[in-house]
C-alpha cells in the first residue's frame, strides 16, 4: 500500500477538522480509475493505494469489496462518523468526493442561489461528452482498417464540434468560467487524453483527428488546459497506456 | 399552458421565500418526461406545462429551446436571481430540482456528515437500474416472438435479482430506509411501471416476468410502494402508454 499526500503543503488545508481515511483500489492504466485519481488530487485528499491487477481473475477478497471486480473502489472512513464505507463506480466515486469536499471543483448543492444550476451545467456537459463523444472511443480504437477508422473519427470530430464546442464558449480555461478544473473535467479527462494521444500516435486513431479537433477554437484551448493539468498527468503514463491498449486489442483480434 | 399546483395546501410550504417560476415542456407518454413530473410533484413545486407533440417534427421555437428536440425541458426563473434558464435531459432536470430543494427526496450535499454518502448510494442504485435492468426494456418490447421475449425477460429478472434485490434490503418502503420517495425512485419509476404493466398485459412482455419479480421479497415490496405513489401515478395513464407503445412498435416493424 503506497501513501499519497498530494502535496504536503496542502494536505492539512482541505479535509477540514476530521480528515477522512481513504483507500483507493485502482489500476493506473484504467480510464475509470483515472477519474478517481484526478478528483482526489484536485481535492488535496491524502489516500493509500492498492493496485488491482486487471489481467488476472480478481481475488476473492476484492470481489468481497466490489462484486463487479472493477476499479476504482474506495474505502472511506471518518473517525466517529463513517467506518470503511465502500463506494464503487467511477462517476459515483468522483461525485461523492466532490459532494463531501465542496469548492471550485464542485459547489455544494445549496452553497448559493445559483449552485444547483452550476451543478446541472456540469452534469449536462459530462453527460453530453459521455453519450455523444466518449461512446465512439472504443469502436474507433477497435476498428480495423484506415477506412473504418476514418469514418468513426469523422463522426467523433463532428460530435465534438456540434455538441461540445458550444458548451465551452465561456471556458476560462475550465468549464463554465472556472479557473480551476471541475468535476466535469475529472469525468472527461481520462478519455480526452487517451483519444488525443492515440490520434497523435496515429495507429489506433488517424492523425487527422487531433488536427481537426485542434482547429476548434474553444475546444482546443480547453483541451490544452486539461491535458497539462498536474492532476490529470499524475498517474497517467501516455506511452504505457497506449502500448497496453494496443496489446489488449491485438489479443482481442487474435481471439476472433 | 396548464397550471399545476400539486396540492394547494402544500404549494406555499416547500419553495421557500422566493418560489421559482417553472415551465415544463413535456409529453405524458414519455418515460423521461415522467421523471420530471415525479420530481416536481414530490417537491411540491407548482409549474406550468406545455405539451410537445412527439409524433410530428419539432417546431423551430422548441428546437431553439432544446436543440435535441427531446422532452423534458424546463425553463426556470427565480425573481432577481435566475431568468428563464433552460435545463434539459431528464436525469439532469431531476437532479437539479433535488439540489435546489433539498429534503427527504435528496439531502443537500453538505446537510450532514453522512449526506454525501446517502447521495452516493442513491446515485449507485439509479445507475445500477439503468445499466443492468433498464437497458433491457426496449429490446424486450421490440423483440418478436415468444422465444426471443422469454430470453430477454429471463435476463431482466436475473439482473433484478442479482443487482437490485440486495440494494433494497433496508427499503422502508423506499430506497435506503426512506419513508418518502427519493430521487432514485423518480429516475427509475417511469421504467419500472412500464415494465410491470407491459408484463401484466402480456403482449409486449411475458406475463411470467411480473410474477417472477413479485416473488423477490425486497423488490416486490418496494415496487408496490413505487407503483402506488401518487406522484408516480400522476400523469401516467398505463393503458394509453401501453397502446401508444404497441402502435409505435407496429409502425417500426412495418418500416423494416
Amino acid at each position: 500500500m503506497a501513501a499519497h499526500t498530494n502535496g504536503a503543503a496542502h494536505a492539512t488545508v482541505n479535509p477540514g477538522p476530521t480528515p477522512p481515511k481513504i483507500t483507493l483500489y485502482t489500476n493506473h492504466k484504467c480510464p475509470y480509475a483515472h477519474r478517481a485519481h484526478i478528483a482526489l488530487t484536485e481535492l488535496n485528499l491524502p489516500y493509500s493505494e492498492v493496485i488491482i491487477d486487471l489481467n488476472t481473475p480478481r481475488p476473492q477478497w476484492y470481489l468481497d469489496l466490489n462484486p463487479r471486480g472493477l476499479v476504482p473502489t474506495i474505502a472511506y472512513s471518518v473517525p466517529g462518523v463513517l467506518d470503511d464505507e465502500i463506494i464503487t463506480e467511477s462517476a459515483v466515486v468522483a461525485q461523492f468526493l466532490a459532494d463531501a469536499f465542496p469548492g471550485p471543483f464542485l459547489p455544494a448543492s445549496k452553497e448559493s442561489p445559483t449552485s444547483a444550476l452550476q451543478r446541472a451545467r456540469i452534469n449536462f456537459f459530462a453527460d453530453t461528452w459521455s453519450t455523444k463523444v466518449g461512446s465512439n472511443l472504443f469502436p474507433l480504437f477497435l476498428a480495423s482498417g484506415e477506412e473504418a477508422k476514418a469514418e468513426i473519427a469523422a463522426k467523433t470530430v463532428a460530435a465534438v464540434e456540434k455538441e461540445i464546442e458550444p458548451l465551452l464558449k465561456n471556458a476560462a480555461p475550465f468549464f463554465n468560467g472556472s479557473q480551476e478544473l471541475t468535476l466535469a473535467e475529472a469525468l472527461i479527462a481520462p478519455f480526452l487524453v487517451r483519444l488525443i494521444d492515440a490520434s497523435e500516435d496515429g495507429e489506433l486513431a488517424p492523425k487527422s483527428l487531433a488536427k481537426q479537433l485542434d482547429a476548434l477554437p474553444n475546444f482546443s484551448k480547453w483541451a490544452k488546459a486539461v491535458r497539462s493539468r498536474p492532476s490529470v498527468l499524475g498517474i497517467y503514463d501516455a506511452k504505457e497506456v497506449l502500448e497496453g491498449t494496443k496489446a489488449r486489442l491485438a489479443k482481442m483480434a487474435e481471439k476472433k
